[in-house]
């Protein structure tokens, strides 16, 4: 995935682009389960959807912003987004302002320079706009807030390439993003492939399940006979047809 | 209502099913504005709407989570929604989880069990996920937050049939829950027919004085002609083919 | 914009109609950084839209409520908001409950009333009712809120024409509302005229930078061609058919 653009800067990723396929497949519920099995702490809290529908998954490249400094603002904007020319298609922005919800550091005109370098999401500790335009456009855009008030002269350029921190949850570069009406989480980069199987497994045994109830059977008895107390294990008995199911 | 499925708990309401569909074809505005006539307090605060367009009244069935053992947590799952089987035809699942948005106690297996069984909507002192699929299925669902962490192995069914205790309102199994997009309130069942009577009062005073300012007349005319200081009361005067309407 | 109606009340605009309607085409966005470029807040911090899809832009009206009197409670509603039969064409309400949300200062009535009476959007520091109707109508709503409990009997008119404070943003009668899906946002009366011509070379300024990065110039690039650095002063070069362009 690295290295597929003119321009692009390297990420490292120890991600193999078919896990990452496979964990664009799953829903964030699924991928949580798999996380949680493994004890490992993926959400990012308060980053909400802001595109109904959207989905996600890609490698994370990392975007940190400071204040601008109290001595030299004043004369000229920041060119706070100029990253985004070295940003690897298949990527999802991770943008950190510290949470701050007052200004904005990503737009449509972002939007379409993204979407034209194959960046697949953003994902913002922080604010957006133009709202209309990216909900129009179906860009999967996850942020802390909504304003119309820019970043620029209030925030700029840290740094790329630094872990970021969303209330505690750490996101990597390199590591996996999945985002979607759910929210945002992360995946750490050695264990997306553990992940990826163990969340596949979750929604083996959680659509036995459905479809033992749609059959008739109690929602209770389903989930005993499925193994649903260890849903990452696969449908413990009774899948026809199941994959990858392992028991307990 | 209760009784009305093969293993139905019994919901102890003294709410008749005409009542109850009376309600429901209400809005949460004008059930408020009865309330507010009769000094009580409705409103679950906090509890939002989560799709769109969708409005529910049915019979409280309540449910309430409590953290999970700390020396009892880790090898296994508690299964916290095992109560569904049990929850009669023309219920509102009514679930406490102390307003808590970091784990969730519903999803898309939940909703199509609670579809299954006639289950009418939910209303979580908490979270959901699976946002998305709830959505497609255009299911009543209103609650604090969102995210995709379960609530497995977080929390665990502490009781069901105990009042929920929402920001000091308080729901009763029993009660009658009415929700759409302004968010979701309780009716206390001793009340359910005098409000639901208020209510419908309400609403002809609210019609009345449209249809007036329709017809160009000023708002505070309208609404001083048709006694929109005690709506409840219904429309005062001028009303054509108004019913129930008892004056001031 | 004054005296277009049979009743209005005179709202004291130095702004002509043609400015409005200039801010009416701009999105809230370029709005908030020609204010920028002035040095001038215009955000309503924390007051966002309710009908997806919708903008604005309008003199504003204002009105200010107040908690009732605790000794005259009780026995009857206050009619708080029959100021509306006053409101001229062209004016966007903006409702002062000093920020809470447990209770409302707008719904479905008030709509029917506004838009009949050509009032173009609502904004409300506090919250309002009947969203779905609201949303049906494709009516322009801001709020900090949403619930179901009416303000009747709970805050009562204060004041029309006083200036409202939302989070140190002041507006004042006479102002004009930009509004749209990010937000909503005042521009001064007197500088109105100055925002528009500042807020259409940011447009004209991102539109030439869009247009490049289309043809397949870098971000970057495309920034420093077109001045972006003070997009206010329109595209800097190489736009083709920009009026108004000043450079910097």
């Amino acid at each position: 995935m690295t290295g597929s653009s003119p321009a692009a800067a390297v990420v490292a990723t120890a991600v193999p682009v078919s896990v990452v396929e496979r964990l664009a497949a799953l829903d964030t519920a699924s991928v949580s389960d798999a996380l949680d099995s493994l004890g490992v702490t993926g959400v990012l809290a308060g980053i909400a959807a802001r595109v109904p529908g959207t989905r996600t998954a890609g490698i994370a490249y990392t975007i940190t912003y400071r204040p601008v400094d109290a001595d030299a603002a004043g004369s000229q904007f920041r060119n706070a987004a100029n990253y985004l020319d070295d940003v690897p298609a298949g990527s999802v922005v991770v943008a950190d302002n510290g949470g701050r919800t007052d200004c904005t550091n990503w737009g449509s005109l972002l939007t379409a320079v993204a979407r034209s370098r194959g960046v697949r999401a953003t994902v913002l500790h922080g604010s957006a706009r133009d709202i209309a335009e990216i909900r129009a456009a179906g860009y999967p855009l996850f942020s802390s807030g909504v304003t119309m008030v820019s970043g620029k002269n209030r925030v700029q350029l840290a740094a790329t390439g630094l872990p970021v921190d969303v209330h505690g949850t750490v996101v990597r570069p390199g590591d996996v993003i999945v985002a979607d009406d759910n929210g945002a989480l992360v995946v750490p980069a050695h264990l997306a492939a553990e992940v990826a199987e163990r969340a596949e497994r979750v929604e083996q045994t959680e659509q036995a399940i459905a479809a033992a109830v749609r059959d008739g059977l109690r929602l209770d008895e389903a989930r005993q006979r499925f193994g649903y107390a260890r849903p990452w294990d696969g449908p413990a008995t009774g899948a026809t047809g199941a994959t990858g199911a392992t028991g307990a």
